[in-house]
Formats: structure tokens, C-alpha cells, sequence
């Protein structure tokens, strides 16, 4: 450790009050970007963020986009590897109020049963909390030294929660002033609440929708039963099809380069022990659904999958309706791990749906969404910096993991800047994120923003 | 034909002017059953029916319902065998109106190309039309002779259209009132346009909902795709598999005791000639989906079937949502023929489902209705004389077929009065019921009223 970061971190502990402080103002403004009636608070909440980096020695503007304005904060030169940090401003909805234990804009500490104490409030950990980790190390900084250790480039939206449709738009036509080394996003979780994590792969998506059409008008199922085609037993016949009797996906082609985990990874994710009683547990089940021969964590982070996410055909009302529907339609999602090509995957699912259907039956297909996987490479210079600091700070190896979901923002910055992302986040699973009484444990502010201090030291170097 | 019948008919042939004129008024009283605003106009149906009956010599009485009322009227002494004629005074709805070429209750003759008369209205055929040519036929008999060959009672009810809850506890509490020897129903079609039929077979039905649940609450499809049960997956897979790939349903015990057509039903059948081209074409469909090696006529009339009526479950709203739903549900019905007992099939559905649940995932089911198919004796001499009576009036053999759905009357009255029904019916499958521009061919109201007449005569003897 130098003696220099020693002393921001001596810093961050002594200002570890006025940091809440600053945080709880943040959190103040209820920044619900999805409800127009909060707009002008998203538009405070840009302001607020925008004169915080101002403090703190970034040149800052906010930016008007088609919805709810950017932020952008630029300071250091152009020497050095620059780093682009994101995160949002912008938080979900409150409802339903009345579970909330206390207002969600009205921040407070409160102390668990076993003593952890923990921020209570929407937006505590998504993304505030969570953003502020990176700011107060920045200021933290820029208070001891009068400047950061590196070139630092912060962009803080304010439609994360509403689909970030002007981001990408925003991230194209200002790629210059965005291009960075490397950016860097704190919206992850910790692996648990004792071991930090770097989530280094984020799984792919193909998202279709499909139609099956017989008969030109609902028939009666009395009249027409046995001979009419039904598209709800044709679609169910299909999609029934998709999965074997092991949990393996029956569509040829579908594995094509899904390459084996390589050793240490593996050893890595068994050495994580993760077990279905603490996955599944919190959600009501007990029995992993996936590929019989796989590891959990495998299933969850590095295997493909497909998921039927919604169906609907016929009479769905309350009671009966003697009726064999002239339609029926399923949303249907693979996500993909790195070599899988999504529109070779969605070609290949519309042709094992246009294979099975019967004679009068057309199907008629919707691309919702399709994106690669993505995967950091783990000998990465970079990687191994800030997998050294995090295990610094929190005396436990930092786990390499990966993550299920796809994270948009992450292969924008690859597609349009050519930028990996390094996703270093301090949440845990018991958040609740999205949900009524959302917190965020002190330790994982103050340890983050201590985190933050020790990564941007070690990506200096 | 007696000397007499020849009279009866002559009179209706003399009277058809003033018939269609009675019909007309009927047609004109706008007795929408199931829309609140027409409940007036149903009780004036009841009265305008009662006050017909009570005209050509029916002892007559509107009885009170918790909903709409119903007409009874009761004719002849105790001797000879009595039939009751069941039909319903009430209409389903006209809308959408703007596709009726005129005002759905102001009756009209019109010419189709090629010189067919029809009756244009709400009601003409379903039920109006077919319970005058009935009412019209006993006119002509009390006009000639002052009496009618048989005793006959009428029961005429106003809740057909939504739902007849009233009529099975009537039947049941006047039962006494209600026995006769043979009902006659006049709700059906003939086979086509020149050949009469009588239906001596329907379906029964079982009705099940089933609901498929995995996790305790709706989950991300990225986070937990790969290891969490999908109940829509579950669902489909074990509703994609109850058909095998000839059709054939593979629940167990599924087809015990359903018999091969007797020959002479089957000659008949295959005499009728009905073709994908014909019955399926109206619907745009051309290929039978039913059991492969049966006939067309055997998958609609004499084969159980399954059809999946509704299916639910996930998002089903514009675009996506990467949603595992935490639940998943069915609407599934079953048609069943003779020898199958709706509470074993039921059983055997319930016990495929359970089955096939993997871990984690419960099954709830919903019993939405049973009942057991029917079938009349071929050799019935009753069915013998009315199919004579029609083959005479129309100069072609009558047609004995099958009906794919349940009638639920003519299973109450062979539950709760032990009394075969004849369903004889000059509907044509271009008739539009409850659709837009409902028409009743002139020919079909005609010759419908001198084949009741032949019937009647015939049952007399």
C-alpha cells in the first residue's frame, strides 16, 4: 500500500458521517424515472449529482436527452489509462407504500438483529448507494491529494430503471468524449456479504416471440373438437419439445462453440460452494431445473437456457368457454454464454418451431431482443489489479463471477466504444432492490467507497 | 299418410302467409336474455309464447324464475303417449350491430342468388324459427280435427342464451308436471340443405383447470434461468404430450370401453360423404387433425377428444419481460362418448398431470364440469317412425348423426325425468346463429312445420 492511499483511506474513515450525510440528501429526492410526475425530481437529481462532481473537481454538464437528462463529470488529462465510471440516479417505484417499515425517501440507519447496521430508503443500494461508493472515493482523493490517481470520466443516467432507451444513442454520438480504458460500473452484487466479488461475464439474449394460427375464427370445441387443428396443443407440443428428459435444449445446432469452463474457473466456482439451499431457498424451491450433469452456479452463470416467459391462448377468463381458439402465442428467451451467435440461435428456434408445425397451422415470429454474451479475459492486467485491492480491503479473496443476466449498458460500451467494463459492486442478495424496505448494509457503503479507493490506486499503477 | 295428415298439411301449406306472419311478430320482441335492459322484453316473449299456446288449445301458464320466466303449456288427456317439446323464446345478442344489413329485430324475407327465400333476423333460426315450425304444426292440427294426434306438453324457457340455471332445479320440482314419454327438441340442423336429420348421439364433457406453481413469487430469467423450475415449461410439456403423434390421446385408461361404430352406423356415415373440403373449408382449415386412421365424421360425432380451451401464464402484454412466472394454467376439456365416465376420466387427467410434476411444482385443479355422453337406440321405435316421417316429407332418407357438443337439457331430462330426447332440427350451417345477419331458409321453416306435422302423426300411431 502506498502511504499516499493510506491516507485517502484514513480520510474516508474520518469523513465516513458527512459521506451519509451526502447520500441521504441524494436520497432524498424521489427520483422515480419511470412516473412522469417525478420528472422534475429526476431533473434535481441530475442537478444534485452534477454539482457534487462540481465540488469535487470534475468538469461537469448535464445533458438533455429525449427523457430524463444525463450527467457527465470529466477531470484529469489526457495521460494515463482513463477510466469511465456509470451508474444511475434514477430509482424504481415505491409501490405498494404500505410496506414500507418508514417513508423511502426519509433515509435512516437501522440496526439488524446481530447488529449490522444499514442504510433504509429507496435507492439505498439502486444505484445511489451504490454510486456514491465511487464519488466519495473521488472526493476522498481530491481532498488529500488535490486530484485523482487517474484520468476519471463519470456518466450517471437517469433511465436505468425505465429501459435507458436515450443512453445508447447519447453513448454513440458522444463516443469521443466517452472513450475510455476502461469502464468501470458499480450496480453489481458482492458474492456474499463477507466476499467482494468482480462479476466478469454477463450471459447473452435472443427474446422471440411466437404466433401459431389455425382456423380463420374461434371455433367451438364441441362442433370442431377432433378435427380442428388447435394451435394451443400445437404450441404446447412445440415449446413442450424444447427441453429432454435431462434439462438439455433438444434445438439442433443450439451448443454449437459452448465451450467447456476452463479448469481454474471451475475450481474457482466450486471453491464458491454454492448450494441450492441457499440459492433456491429464498425463493421457495430446492431442486436445480437445469441440466442434470451441471453445477448450479454453472447452470446459473454459464450454461445457455431457455425460458418460456409468458403464453397465452383461448379463453382465459374465470370459469369455462367451451372453445378451440384460432390462435396462441408464447415469449420466448434463450440466454446465451459466449461463441453462441444470437441470430444464428434465433434462426435455429424458428426453425425447429417451423419443423414441427402441423398441416393449417402458420407461426408468424417477433425479435424482442437479441445480444451476445460477453466475457472479460480473466488474465486480464486490469482484472488482476482490482482483483488484488478488493481482496485487500476485505481480507477475503475477491470472487470471479459470472452473471446470468445480460447488463445492456456493458455491450454498448463494448459495441459502440470497444470498451470492456469491469463490474465491481458492493449489494447483497438480501437488498431488496425494486421492493418495499430496500437498504444497503453501512458496511458495504464504507468498505465500498474504500474498495473504490485501493481499485483506482492499483489501476494507476 | 292418413287421409287426415293429408288435411293438416294442406292447411299448412294454405296458412304459411299468416305463419310467417306470427313468426314475424315474435321475431319483433327484442328478448335478449343475458342483457339486463331486455329483461321486459323477455317476459313479453313469455307472454306473446303462452298467449299462442293458449290459442290453439294448450292448457298455458308463465311460471317465475329466479331469472327470466318460462312457458308452460300442457294439451291432451292421459291417454297415449305424451311427448315434450322443449325450446327457448330468447336470443344471444346482435351486436356487433353495424355488420347487420338491417335492424336485427324488424324480421324481413329476402332472395339469395340462385332464387333461396330466407328470414332475416335475430332469432329466425336459433330458437324462434325452429319452436314455430313446432307451435305452427299443432295450430294445423287443432284448426283441422280441434285436438292433436298426441298429448303434448310445451316448456319453453328464457335462459338458453346465458347459462339455462334456472331450468334443471324447474325440471327437478316438476318433475310430475314434466314426464312424458319421449322429448322433442327442435335446436338442431339438418345434415344439409335437402337432407333431414335426427341427432342421436352427443358428447359429454369434462372440464378441467389445471394450475401449475414453482417459486413463491415471479423471478428474473436471467438471475435464475437455468436453475429455477419454469411452471409455463412444466405445463407445456405435459400438455404437449397428452397426444401422441397419430392423434391418439396417451392419458392411461383414456379409451376404456369406447366401442367401434356399429357397422350399420358406420355405412351410414361414410353413405353421408362429409369432406375436410366441406366441414373444414368453411373455417379455412383443410386437413382433419384428429386420430389418423378414423373417418372426418367419427373425430366429430363417436371419438372422445381433449382440447386445450385456454392457456395463461407470464407476461403476455406488448413487448417483453424476462420474467419466470411463478405460475402457469390450463383450461382442458374433454369430449366423451358412451361407456366413458366422466369422473374416471377427470381422475386419469389429474393423475397424468401429477405424473409428470417435477420437483418443486404442485398441480391445483378446478372441476369446471362433467357429464356423461348419450346415444338413443337405433332400434328405438320411436326414432324408427320420426326418421319415416321426415325421409316422407323431405324425399330423402333422413340422416341419423351425431353431435359433438352437449346439449345440457337432454341431459337433465335423462337424469331427472329418465327420458330420451329426439333431436330433430332444420338449421342449416349457413344459418349465422349468433352471429350478424342470422337467417332461417324459408324452406327450412315450411317443411319444418309439415315434417312436425308427419312426426306427430307417426308418434301417434
Amino acid at each position: 500500500m502506498t502511504s499516499n492511499l493510506s491516507a485517502v483511506l484514513d480520510r474516508i474513515d474520518a469523513d465516513l458521517d458527512a459521506s451519509l450525510e451526502r447520500l441521504f440528501e441524494f436520497l432524498r429526492i424521489p427520483s422515480v424515472s419511470t412516473d412522469p410526475a417525478h420528472r422534475e425530481h429526476c431533473r434535481l437529481a441530475a442537478d444534485h449529482v452534477a454539482e457534487s462532481l462540481a465540488g469535487i473537481g470534475f468538469a461537469t454538464s448535464v445533458r438533455q436527452t429525449a427523457g430524463h437528462p444525463l450527467v457527465l463529470g470529466t477531470t484529469g488529462n489526457g495521460s494515463g489509462p482513463r477510466v469511465l465510471f456509470y451508474g444511475h440516479y434514477d430509482v424504481q417505484p415505491v409501490d405498494p407504500l404500505e410496506l414500507w417499515d418508514s417513508p423511502p425517501f426519509e433515509p435512516r440507519i437501522a440496526t439488524l438483529a446481530g447488529g449490522r447496521k444499514i442504510i433504509v430508503a429507496r435507492g439505498a443500494c439502486d444505484d445511489k448507494g451504490q454510486v456514491m461508493t465511487f464519488v466519495e472515493a473521488c472526493r476522498a482523493f481530491h481532498a488529500v491529494n488535490g486530484s485523482l490517481p487517474l484520468p476519471v470520466t463519470i456518466l450517471i443516467e437517469g433511465e436505468e430503471e425505465c429501459g435507458s432507451k436515450n443512453l445508447p444513442p447519447f453513448v454513440q454520438t458522444s463516443s469521443t468524449e466517452l472513450k475510455a480504458d476502461l469502464a468501470l460500473v458499480c450496480d453489481t452484487n458482492m458474492w456474499d456479504a463477507r466476499t467482494p466479488a468482480i462479476t466478469t461475464s454477463l450471459r447473452g439474449l435472443v427474446y422471440e416471440e411466437v404466433k401459431i394460427t389455425a382456423a380463420n375464427r374461434d371455433l367451438h370445441s364441441g362442433l370442431f373438437g377432433g378435427a380442428a387443428q388447435n394451435p394451443i396443443r400445437v404450441l404446447t407440443r412445440i415449446l413442450g419439445a424444447i427441453h429432454d428428459d435431462n434439462g438439455r435444449i433438444t434445438i439442433p445446432g443450439f451448443y454449437d462453440g459452448v465451450a467447456e469452463l476452463p479448469p481454474d474457473v471451475r475450481r474457482q466456482w466450486e471453491g464458491l460452494g454454492l448450494t441450492a439451499e441457499g440459492f433456491l431457498g429464498q425463493v421457495g424451491l430446492n431442486v436445480p431445473a437445469g441440466e442434470k450433469d451441471r453445477l448450479l452456479i454453472e447452470q446459473i452463470f454459464s450454461r445457455p437456457t431457455c425460458d418460456v416467459n409468458g403464453i397465452v391462448g383461448g379463453y382465459t377468463g374465470e370459469g369455462s368457454k367451451t372453445v378451440i381458439s384460432s390462435e396462441a402465442s408464447a415469449k420466448v428467451s434463450f440466454r446465451l454464454v459466449v461463441a453462441q451467435d444470437p441470430d444464428k440461435v434465433r434462426e435455429a428456434f424458428r426453425a425447429f418451431v417451423r419443423a414441427r408445425l402441423p398441416a393449417d397451422c402458420t407461426a408468424e415470429f417477433i425479435n424482442h431482443a437479441g445480444a451476445p454474451a460477453l466475457a472479460l479475459d480473466w488474465g486480464m492486467p486490469a482484472l488482476g489489479a482490482a482483483r488484488r485491492a478488493l481482496t485487500e480491503e476485505w481480507g477475503r479473496e475477491a470472487a470471479l463471477i459470472g452473471c446470468g443476466a445480460s447488463i445492456p449498458i456493458v455491450a454498448d460500451f463494448k459495441r459502440l466504444l470497444g470498451m470492456d467494463t469491469l463490474l465491481v459492486g458492493f449489494g447483497l442478495d438480501d437488498d431488496r432492490i425494486h421492493s418495499p424496505n430496500e437498504k444497503y448494509d453501512l458496511t458495504s457503503f464504507h468498505k465500498g467507497i474504500r474498495s473504490w479507493a485501493r481499485v483506482l490506486a492499483a489501476l494507476a499503477e
